[in-house]
């Protein structure tokens, strides 16, 4: 299975596919020029997938590994600065790759790494949880976190190549799929309902496991069309962002440790969907029906913090354009919308 | 005088125009939409035209200012850290400005800092030294220093507009036009033999600088030209690196004070033009017309460095991929041309 994105710059292959892992040695040369490879991978999933791949591409390139400690903490800007010297060491030029192999934290990480070297070296992406496969490594954004919050300096920048491959969901520990549940849902809500009634129908993480090469597949096609409409997230890219304003509150609450991203995303979705249901703006039992989805999936509803609590935090978030708040509710299951508002009418 | 720079991606004036710097007010709302501005620039010059601009922006902006000491070791890394809190300090979101005010160190590191900060915000270019006039706010390239080397990390970002106004260079000392200068005989030299004949008759100075409007704008358009064609330098563009593979190489040696940017051009150009005449691959006589040229403009012709020491810092320059040269000769005055060579054949 292969989806393309497109944008006006470039277009780039996103390879979907049980086992793709080992074909990676064979695909790779299409897609760059240069001899140098530097893998960057952290301490959980190096030892897992890292050195074996290393071992394949060896044959047809230079490659080195450079490995973090797993976790958020590692994409602090100050990572970045081993990265270019690791470059530097490995007599780096613009033709020369970096393969991000890992999560979210890694692919923004490596990513941004690779967007500012010599500004700008190829970059391909090999994304290891559910989380980073169905989200962060469709849409071109990577980035690194300050001490004062996530993710506030990256870019815009495109692979080369995502590869994808579901069987590394079902070796990881179960946390890894957890996780990305939750953005799973969010296409769900926001954007099909015959996807959410599938969902309601597995019943539970086994029979998602079993058709995960189907969901992945559904979720990255759907980020694909969204994302094509609108790279620089101005308008409907911006649906992507349902329960992520709480959820992101939420996250710099708890220092990025009580809850993980998809926690507090399940959260955030249903902390809005009472409050826009509540409005009138949401049809009546939308809210029950997605916490129903969410709870089936082992995912939480609330948090400690009361939404007036979080607003301190939503006002500082950079989506928040000058007070204005660009707010995604569903109107129904699958059909969201942005409604602009500003902070202070969030009171429930 | 207006120059539009078009790329794929965007496309952004260029306002060329004597006291263009107190129009601007009035001109900015046109490009920009958010209500804060922060001006970055340097100590040298914020004092003299910093605080006018600040006074008059005001009046339509929430306006602040981030002064950084002058001189290349402003440009390292760490200033973006500096930037990037005052940012946060200001509550900078997506849709407020950064305005660069000053020579090519403060539009290359506040212009990184623009494309980096949320993945990039509006930046404004006022460059304010002859050099970035002509050379360093037209094609895209920000960026800053690690402490291995220059330019080591950066982007390809657009302003929203450039602001250029000649008549700043007036009052600036001679430093911030003679190092420029070397740029302006570049253009001249890979393009433009009219041009290359004109400033032979103007013999110095005086009548540049009362031309220096039309120079200015005789510059920015070829490189335009060369941009527009090739903004990711992998081939025409690559003509304007004329002088800079041993330049650069000089400049590395001397730590970046002993030569400026413009004296290491001048003598690459040089060097180089004597080197490739001795080849056969270079017009006879063009040498010595262009040494003329340049030491009619004060510029120097050696370094203490033979080109034999200069080859270790050329090979770890970025361009030479895979040890690969794209050096760039003249065929005559006026014709410039890309050689791909390797290091080794540098040998005089």
């Amino acid at each position: 299975m292969q989806i393309r994105i497109s944008s006006q710059e470039s277009t780039y292959p996103i390879f979907i596919e049980p086992g793709v892992l080992d074909k990676i040695p064979s695909l790779l040369p299409k897609f760059i020029d240069g001899n140098k490879l530097m893998i960057i991978s952290d301490s959980n999933v190096f030892p897992l997938y890292g050195q074996r791949l290393a071992d394949l591409l060896s044959n047809d390139f230079e490659v080195s590994t450079h490995v973090l400690p797993s976790g958020e903490k590692t994409k602090q800007y100050e990572s970045l600065f081993g990265i270019y010297n690791a470059l530097l060491d490995g007599g780096f030029t613009r033709s020369d790759s970096i393969i991000a192999l890992g999560g979210g934290v890694i692919g923004d990480l490596a990513g941004f790494a690779a967007a500012s070297f010599l500004r700008g070296i190829p970059f391909i992406q090999i994304p290891t949880s559910l989380l980073a496969q169905v989200d962060s490594s469709v849409g071109s954004k990577v980035g690194v976190d300050l001490p004062r919050g996530k993710n506030l300096v990256g870019a815009f920048y495109h692979p080369k190549a995502v590869f994808i491959d579901p069987d590394v969901l079902t070796t990881l520990s179960g946390r890894f799929i957890r996780d990305g549940m939750a953005e799973v849902i969010k296409y769900a809500a926001i954007r099909d309902l015959l996807f959410f009634e599938q969902l309601e129908k597995y019943d539970g993480y086994r029979r998602v496991t079993t058709n995960i090469q189907e969901i992945v597949t559904l979720c990255v096609d759907w980020k694909r069309k969204l994302v094509e409409q609108d790279l620089y997230d101005k308008g409907t890219r911006m649906l992507l962002n349902f329960g992520h304003t709480i959820g992101h509150a939420i996250e710099v609450k708890g220092d990025f440790e009580k809850e993980t991203h998809g926690e507090a995303v399940s959260i955030g979705m249903s902390i809005i969907t009472h409050w826009s249901e509540a409005k009138g703006l949401t049809e009546k039992g939308t809210a029950k029906r997605l916490d129903s989805l969410l709870e089936m999936y082992a995912l939480p509803l609330r948090s400690e913090y009361s939404l007036d609590e979080l607003k301190t935090a939503i006002a500082m978030d950079k989506k928040n354009l000058e007070g204005k708040l660009n707010l995604v509710l569903l109107k129904n299951i699958g059909g969201a919308y942005v409604e602009k508002t500003d902070v202070n009418s969030l009171i429930v």
